[in-house]
């Protein structure tokens, strides 16, 4: 005989699949001993065989029966009973909580005899008619389909009829006629009288939840959420408890601490005389829990016996509601508490401190993305919520930012450097807006995705991001933007949530965030229990500072032409580019060559005797031409050509896929003096630091590589100019030379690239656009759609894309590892500051990450959550 | 004792690694008991035991001894004999011809005493003396490097001073004092007295023999055709026989039979009283071999008999070259005779008939590259000679044409129907250039590689095409071009030969080809060894005309966007695009749908009962707008939108990376109406088929397939469609939807990609640009360097790369067949016509190919020989 009903004294939180989460939690609560008002779990096998059966089956009718019976017993209440009537609500429960199923029905065993009857227990004739008329409109939505309209419409009418201003003027006179009415409603519709027995009314509510489980809505929701269909829900049936039985009762919720702070101090809301909905429809305004304390201290004391026990229990806060009914405490449900990213990781800390946790358990209790809203300045809520959003972009890079709004990146450059706040807003970004992108709080575009040029350069620098807004309509011309009638004007105010992607006009005041305290404390210890390196991609030594802050391992990813945007510079760059020659070359060179040991010379000495990978030139030379008409006669004057020629030569560049076109190391093959240039600069700081006593290990990294033969051909020119330098020096300096792997083809010639390179480094960006055959850049007309539709699951560009680029990168890592076991393995791509993609990192073998500053403490922690979860 | 001389008697052809190709030959002719002049070989032991000790060792030389005491008694000549002196050639002869080493010194055993004796003996002073003045400038030039220079200018010296036409007027005593001033030569040089003792002129030769082996230019050849350094080379040492001791003497090449048209008959030349090298210097005119046949009946019976062992012992046509020294035939060389693509077919074809081949072997015998040139037109080669060249650009398309010149495909299409012959010339093409390029004899570009647009566009008409002719400078507002000086103007006369890339001015003649007679034979055989499909890309009833003509079995890829160009569909695709809702795109997809039904019946009517795939739409939208301001003006009237909203439609189109972006299957995702009316164009046609009788099983191709998610919902959409239009019918149609595997992604996901795929079809073309990230349109600027330095071995859009493209495709294939083991897999790329990758293809399970028309009898050929060679 299989058991298909249990008690909730019977079961325990291992039963989840049988008995669901709620019958599962109810029935541990039980066993804890804590007030839990008691009933009955009908178990998912119930629910299969409903499936098959469409009906109730003769035994579970007969294990209900008995639990009944035993229900009866414990509570001293029975249906129909003339002086202590049971009533009982009726809830589903799913292994995984779902919305689209029927969710409860409360006040079950009230007929129009039992209403009385607890009228005179209660001695609340009001409250009874108050449930009463709750349960048929509950009933007779749920069970009967009847639309909720029709019962609303009812109140609405007496209401407005009287005059009343809220359900609390109801009279229980009123709500006799409305109990009255609404059974009219029953019998107008298709269903009949409401059902006066009990037992049929609990039957007709346990079909409804097994029904529940095959509508739309939950089937739908199961698909998106690949819930297999199996699973099926239990039903839980439990004795009502009233908080609005009098003065003596009341209803409440509370979180075992501070949920927004952190606090070890219990926090919540309790509502005299009310059921708990009262509290959350928002009726009457609840007190502070603390009021029991002075009003009622032994059940003060009570709850917070309860929250110990739980936390004791579950070695988490807990978020939990309770009933008093007539004096006596009942416990409905306890959960772990939604809390703020700061009380999430304050909890996790002192848990640990009071022996409730161990370090690792603490380090998994803190989501990693969830650091990212300690690490930027916010709005501050009250004066925000005054401010309607004007519009919402892509979330781009978090912080909260307010400023007065300029359209080109000369425009904010100026305002910036005659003392403006300045927020840049622009259709999209291109390397030659990095000043104007540098001197501004935010950026905003109205194109582009969450890693295009604007997008990454925000991360990358911290800076508030919001893109591809795309009711914004900027105009360059006019010198404005708008959204529908709303105009936005040069210099106008605006204030841009990089969290939410909110757009608000005027300026809304910023709070600034830290990272101190127990935010220290826990990446300490994420820092122990990682195993993965957690470096930085960094350009400048503004950006490293910052990651050293967050106390990176060091730089993992320096981008070199971003060094060539500067006036001064482009304007040797565009003049290495226009040669004609490799004499013609050489002198820009050298004036390049000067800028860039100095850069490299900063970097270094602020990295002291931490590790810093240096990526030579990767971008097609076109980026670094100017493009419209004006800039081009400014350049030709500069450089000293002629328009045409400089027109020429521009067109001669331009290239119909630029991302598959003539950059990375294959300019080393075709213009070799312009990364012998960038190894003679690396070295020159190298050899200068090593003057001053400080040794640098410089590695060298190499982007687009699709072979070993290539690969080989530039590690020649890189050592062949290294040993150069060193021949007639006295030292020896230990360096690497390495490849960027995001080529396909270098991810499945791996054991013949890794025979080349000292060290690989994942570009996932490269590698993602490739495998997908998507460009970054242009994704924005298809992509929201596959993720709309559910043909991809999330946007590869944001989260490693496991069984496509994760394929290719799992085969590059083993076949490189055939060469070279001990092969350092990088990834420096958007994805390596990303948590999910860091666990799939961690598993197949990769020996670090690096990502922008601001996102090192989440891949610290997110790389010491995967460890710890790849070794339990 | 290792032996490290072998008589020519002692060895045979499958000594090649120790005895050298030469050896080896000569060993095995030897023993076929031809009349080859005797001698012995030092192994390429000895060449290895030289590089080690730089010297040549005692039991060499010890050897060496022997031989030439047996090769004494063999001739009964002796070193320095007054009577009969032994003369004797020394060659290297390493496994694998090799250009750079030493090649041959003649003549050995000449010094101041022989050369009188030789005199005598032949009765001819002369003859001696010539002899004996070239052992000396070719002894001086390899074995002691004075520069030839030196030599020559004594000859030239003396003709001039004493005015003679050729060498040949040179008298004895002319000859005795050249002797006299070579030996004067070696004096002035460092090197001192030539040696007089014929054994260590011998030793001499042999060392520079083997030093030969590791000079500059034979590494670099071995470094770049990957031959082994440790291969070395052997030395030959033979008999000399003397075609210039007199009027019974004389020297030849012959064929076995004609290389140029394969008739069966032998064929060459002779030339009377001459050594071999006369022959090659072209100072005399030879006669015809055949003048033997009435001179020396018994030598020319001999030749023939000769001639005929060989084929019967090689089983092919062969090169030789003979010497008759006092009417006595000695045979010097053998080898497998070059011949015309023409002939290679005939003989082939005569061989297997002949009973000397099977069929499979006489497969084996022709280059299936060699076919192309049967199947176009060509250059008339006396009227070409006469033509300078004028430019070679890369040759794209093969073939011959003489036309106007004309710049775009309007003036184009308009001088054709005017009844011209057009040339079109551009600095490159797009699909809007699509009708001016159908009405060239050839298509001419400035710019782009072998599978740019204009390139794949010609390969596929079979028109006559050269690209990238970069000496081209275009000029289209002036509509003329120029290479250098020389200019053309709209309607000049221009000649192209694909063949070659070469560019004439002025009409030349052309010469039409034919698929007949012995193609036709070899290609039903090879249509019978074949296990590869061979189909072909057609995307108008013309092209599969041609491709039906060649016998292909269907077509594997009909792109669908090409039958968008012409003007009245570009008008509706047009109006689809600019759509701003699916209701405005319903009524010009209804046009588009007519027009689309009847290309379809059309291909489906001519292919019969061979399969038709038809791939959905591919390219980006933005291909299909108009890019310069004239047309957009023209565009915005005919579809009735103001100028500036189409302004910006186009703007909103373009694309960063467009190869990466908007297009394929994506368009279905987003614009499910584009796939839907394709879907309903085919199944129409189908139906109307049906009617008529005939049953079509369409198959339906998806492009840019990255996932089993996307697939399957691109199928459900087809699967949808057809399911719709075949509800009310009382017929089923067989049909499959497959995808193209051309994205990395779905490569390594083949195994679930499987799943909603009935077949696979690579697009080699963008998986190779993908799997190296290079767009083809961009490699220009890069991809020769790469090819240049040896960093790739070949242009991998010409030829599949094997280690990186080909892993993937291994991959998807047996990913794929995990899932659906007998799942067919075609090639649908530029590939899919290359020999090498057909051979690549068969190896990995591919199950057919698909190529332009004309590459179908290669693609037929090659798919032979591979599964020839692969089940050998």
């Amino acid at each position: 005989m299989t058991q298909l009903v249990y008690n909730f004294a019977e079961g325990n939180m291992n039963m989840r699949d049988l008995l669901g989460g709620k019958g599962a939690n109810l029935a541990e609560m039980t066993g804890l001993g804590l007030p839990v008002p008691q009933g009955f779990t009908l178990t998912t096998t119930a629910c299969h065989d409903y499936q098959v059966n469409h009906q109730l089956g003769q035994e579970l009718l007969h294990q209900v029966d008995q639990a009944l019976e035993q229900l009866s017993e414990i509570s001293g209440k029975r249906f129909e009973d003339e002086h202590n009537p049971l009533l009982i609500s009726v809830r589903s429960g799913a292994a995984i909580s779902m919305p689209g199923m029927m969710d409860t029905i409360l006040n079950i065993g009230l007929n129009d005899k039992t209403v009385a009857v607890l009228a005179e227990l209660t001695d609340n004739e009001r409250f009874a008619y108050d449930s009463y008329r709750r349960l048929l409109a509950m009933f007779g939505n749920v069970v009967y389909g009847i639309a909720e309209d029709a019962f609303d419409q009812v109140l609405t009418d007496i209401k407005t009829q009287k005059n009343y201003e809220s359900d609390l003027d109801l009279t229980t006179e009123d709500l006799k006629a409305i109990v009255a009415e609404f059974k009219q409603i029953y019998r107008d519709s298709d269903k009949g009288e409401f059902p006066q027995k009990p037992k049929e009314q609990l039957l007709a509510a346990i079909r409804a939840v097994f029904e529940s489980w095959d509508n739309q809505r939950a089937r739908i929701y199961r698909r998106e959420n690949q819930i297999s269909e199996d699973l099926g829900t239990a039903v839980n049936v439990q004795e009502m408890v009233f908080g609005n039985a009098g003065a003596d009762c009341g209803t409440g919720v509370a979180f075992t601490r501070n949920p927004a702070t952190g606090e070890n101090k219990l926090f919540g809301e309790y509502l005299q005389n009310a059921q708990g909905e009262d509290v959350v429809a928002g009726i009457r305004t609840p007190q502070s829990v603390e009021v029991l304390a002075t009003e009622v201290p032994q059940l003060y004391d009570q709850l917070q016996d309860i929250a110990k026990t739980l936390e004791q229990h579950y070695h988490d806060m807990q978020d939990l509601e309770f009933t008093i009914e007539h004096g006596k405490m009942f416990l409905l449900q306890a959960r772990d508490g939604k809390r703020t990213p700061a009380a999430a990781v304050k909890i996790a800390i002192d848990l640990v401190n009071e022996g409730l946790l161990s370090k690792q358990e603490a380090i998994l209790k803190v989501k990693p993305e969830s650091l990212t809203a300690l690490l930027h300045p916010e709005f501050d809520a009250e004066t925000m919520a005054e401010h309607p959003v004007l519009t919402t972009g892509l979330p781009a890079s978090p912080g909260a930012a307010t400023g007065q709004v300029y359209f080109t990146a000369a425009t904010a450059k100026q305002a910036s450097d005659e003392g403006h706040r300045v927020i840049l807003v622009r259709q999209d970004t291109s390397p030659e807006d990095i000043e104007g992108m540098i001197v501004s709080q935010a950026i905003v575009t109205s194109r582009g995705g969450m890693t295009s040029h604007a997008a990454v350069v925000a991360r990358g620098m911290g800076a508030t991001g919001v893109v591809g807004a795309s009711e914004l309509n900027v105009n360059y011309a006019k010198k404005q933007a708008n959204v529908g009638d709303q105009l936005i004007e040069e210099g106008d105010w605006l204030s841009v949530d990089g969290t939410t992607g909110n757009l608000y006009l005027g300026p809304i005041e910023t709070t600034p965030a830290t990272i101190k305290g127990d935010l220290s404390v826990l990446l300490e210890w994420a820092k122990k229990f990682a195993k993965l390196g957690v470096y930085t991609n960094a350009d400048t030594p503004r950006d490293f500072q910052k990651a050293l802050e967050f106390d990176a391992d060091g730089i993992g990813l320096t981008r070199t032409e971003h060094m060539f945007f500067k006036p001064e510079r482009l304007l040797q760059m565009r003049r290495v580019i226009l040669a004609r020659t490799a004499e013609q070359r050489a002198e820009p060179l050298s004036h390049l060559l000067e800028m860039q040991q100095a850069d490299f010379y900063e970097l270094y000495k602020l990295a002291g005797d931490k590790e810093v990978t240096i990526r030579l030139l990767d971008p097609p030379l076109h980026e670094f031409l100017p493009h419209d008409m004006a800039e081009i006669q400014e350049v030709a004057e500069q450089i000293n050509v002629s328009v045409d020629y400089l027109t020429e030569r521009i067109d001669s560049l331009k290239e119909i896929n630029p991302m598959l076109g003539h950059r990375g190391d294959r300019l080393a093959i075709t213009f070799p003096d312009i990364y012998q240039m960038q190894v003679k600069a690396i070295m020159t700081a190298v050899l200068r630091l090593s003057d001053e006593g400080q040794i640098v290990h410089p590695h060298i990294m190499i982007p687009l590589t699709d072979s070993q033969t290539e690969m080989g051909w530039v590690r020649k020119l890189v050592t062949d100019q290294i040993t150069e330098m060193l021949a007639d020096k006295e030292i020896t300096i230990d360096y690497t030379v390495g490849t960027m792997m995001e080529m396909p083809r270098a991810c499945v010639t791996a054991n013949q690239v890794a025979r080349e390179s000292d060290f690989f480094s994942f570009g996932t960006n490269d590698l993602t656009q490739l495998t997908f055959g998507y460009s970054r850049d242009d994704v924005g007309s298809f992509l929201p759609e596959y993720i709309k539709k559910g043909i991809l699951p999330a946007d590869p560009f944001q989260t490693i894309d496991v069984e496509g680029v994760g394929e290719l990168m799992k085969m590059a890592v083993n076949r490189g590892r055939l060469t070279k076991p001990d092969l350092p393995i990088g990834v420096c791509g958007e994805v390596g500051g990303d948590p999910t993609s860091i666990n799939f990192f961690e598993k197949i073998g990769v020996t670090y990450v690096s990502c922008s500053p601001f996102r090192v403490p989440v891949a610290r922690l997110a790389a010491a959550q995967a460890h710890i979860l790849q070794t339990a």
